[in-house]
């Protein structure tokens, strides 16, 4: 068997490496978290964009997805997938494409959290037949988008929803995005009852005869990592847990051995005197997220490791466009790196350093074994 | 004419919006005061990566270009560019791509501030009879890469590379990308003197009889945008300045009316007890680069504007893949905006920005007029 670094000899740098075995167990590990509990799956494919992790994150199917963007709603409609939930806030301006695409596929569901978007989809349907699939988005505690499961105003909000003609409600959907602020397994694990908890109270407040009918939707990678099973909820669609990334390594969601996305990188300097080598991999190819507060200090804008992904005792300090500057930390010298030669790294937010690819470089055992192709753009 | 808001109509959100007219403006004043300097102007086109640009750039000529990667290299050489500096240190193992795509070109200048880097352009001269153009780079002060321009071993390095018989010595390449790091034009423009000075020194220190010959590079948006003229240079790099952005109008390179590019959003959710609208320009369509420190407070992750690009009172404390947060400043009451409506926001920094996007929707006098499609990769 060749060894990792021959593998990687004619792989132009940066690139975004996939190890497709990682991936597959990613998947299948998830998947199966949701078979034995019972729920439906639902995943997330905006962190990879693929139609191929779509499928492995399935069991081999075309199931059910979740998608951030039309344009990704489009691309897996265009690869068979006949199930969707475009989980973004609608806009009333994109009901038309929306509505070209569902022509096509058996669900697309769409997601509001406001009346005057409920008021622009019901007036879609009364001006052109078209009746869409709806779920409302609840705020679980997060406090990005969604509504107060407990305020008048949602519980008025839901039943419009539940008794509107010009709509089908299909159910109520949270996502617990405070989980990547929280730091222990136990407080992950306590967002995970909020979601539900979020949810089921919603759902309950309006008292409905059909309730059992109505789905609820949650997940976030996080809290789906760290529950032993899922429950009280129909649904469940974590995404980033396809490849994990250096933070949900940070807080506890996988290992460093789970992450199944790396960028590829060439050393292009070395600069003693400031204990620092200069890499190839730069913002436009590792994103400028940052990542998690680390308990033992950040490390920058992702983490440097060799080439059989063990971490190096660098702090990735500064990115820009096209150049990442590495600080070696007390004691290790860096006179003996050579330019030229190939790190990996570990990128801090998965979903954000992938959508930065044309391609992912996709590998097993070793050696590349295809190229996997992301959608691009909304 | 139709208003700006009914030229957007058809627009999808988000997209990033170009402004031919301010950015051809911003390209024929820089380059004015080029041609008024007497100093060759190789503009950087890593900011746009687009032809259209490159064109304006070069006041419609194929002019010289400086370029931030190879894949960029080979775009403007098949759109006919000719004089072309890849401006990062060089990695060996990119020597065979260069030296294809030297062939098609008339210059093609390459970088590197490393011994070992020079002793790999000179063996594959050696192996494969390619004799490239080399810069050095010298270090003035931004401490990213480059030599120091007054250690003995930066004046062996530069000496070798002035008599190798196995490269064309170009002469020395310097960016004050310091100068994004000060608050004052009169701290930039101290950088500018320093840059032009760093560069002047080395070439003195080595003391050659052609030292007229060699070629001093310089220039950074911020430096170039302040002085009144070039001096002590044989050539100017700037790039940003052709859409520049929030950060460089915080630091006074341009004003925000000299801002070429912007992303048009929707109003995806408003939240009235948060103060908070929702926005469907997250981390890919912005970047996650929160740019400069600015006086009066940060404006977060770019400039909430109204069609017009005139700027509203909010914060966008937030961006995730897909979602922007912007929460109103007191005493600005959310409550009016409607859900679907359209605004306007000035990226932090427009080369992560426009970089995102396949490609730029072209607006004139309130109308679109084309797309301009951008290099992607490397």
């Amino acid at each position: 068997m060749p060894s990792v670094a021959d593998s990687f000899l004619g792989v132009a740098t940066p690139s975004l490496l996939v190890d497709r075995a990682v991936v597959e167990a990613n998947c299948v590990r998830m998947r199966e978290k949701a078979v034995r509990s019972g729920v439906s799956f639902r995943p997330h494919v905006k962190t990879h964009k693929t139609l191929e992790v779509a499928r492995m994150q399935g069991g081999g199917e075309l199931g059910p997805i979740t998608v951030s963007t039309l344009a990704e709603a489009e691309w897996f409609a265009d690869g068979g997938f006949e199930d969707i939930t475009y989980a973004v806030p609608i806009d009333p301006q994109k009901l038309r494409r929306a509505a070209t695409l569902m022509r096509r596929v058996r669900h697309l569901n769409l997601l509001l959290d406001h009346p005057e978007a409920l008021a622009a989809v019901e007036a879609f349907h009364r001006a052109t037949g078209v009746r869409f699939e709806v779920f409302l988005k609840v705020d679980c505690g997060y406090h990005r988008a969604g509504v107060d499961p407990d305020a008048p105003a949602s519980i008025d909000l839901a039943r419009r929803m539940a008794t509107s003609p010009d709509i089908e409600f299909r159910g109520f959907l949270t996502h617990a995005g405070h989980s990547y602020n929280v730091r222990t397994a136990d407080e992950i694990r306590a967002l995970a009852v909020q979601e539900s908890a979020a949810v089921t109270r919603l759902r309950d407040h309006l008292g409905l005869a059909n309730a059992a009918a109505l789905i609820r939707s949650v997940g976030s990678t996080p809290t789906a990592s760290l529950v032993e099973s899922f429950s009280d909820c129909e649904e469940v669609r974590p995404g980033n847990y396809v490849f994990y990334d250096a933070f949900q390594a940070a807080v506890g969601a996988c290992t460093l051995e789970d992450v199944g996305a790396s960028v590829l990188t060439s050393v292009i300097g070395v600069y003693p005197q400031q204990r620092k080598i200069m890499l190839d991999a730069g913002a436009l190819a590792l994103s400028k997220d940052l990542g998690a507060e680390h308990p033992g200090g950040s490390p920058g804008y992702g983490i440097v490791c060799d080439l059989d992904l063990t971490p190096l005792p660098f702090r990735l300090v500064s990115v820009s466009q096209e150049h990442g500057q590495a600080v070696a930390l007390e004691p290790f010298d860096v006179t003996g790196i050579e330019i030229g030669s190939r790190l990996r790294i570990i990128p801090n937010h998965s979903c954000l350093t992938a959508a930065l690819f044309e391609h992912y470089v996709v590998i097993e055992n070793g050696e590349v074994i295809a190229l996997w192709r992301p959608v691009r753009g909304w």
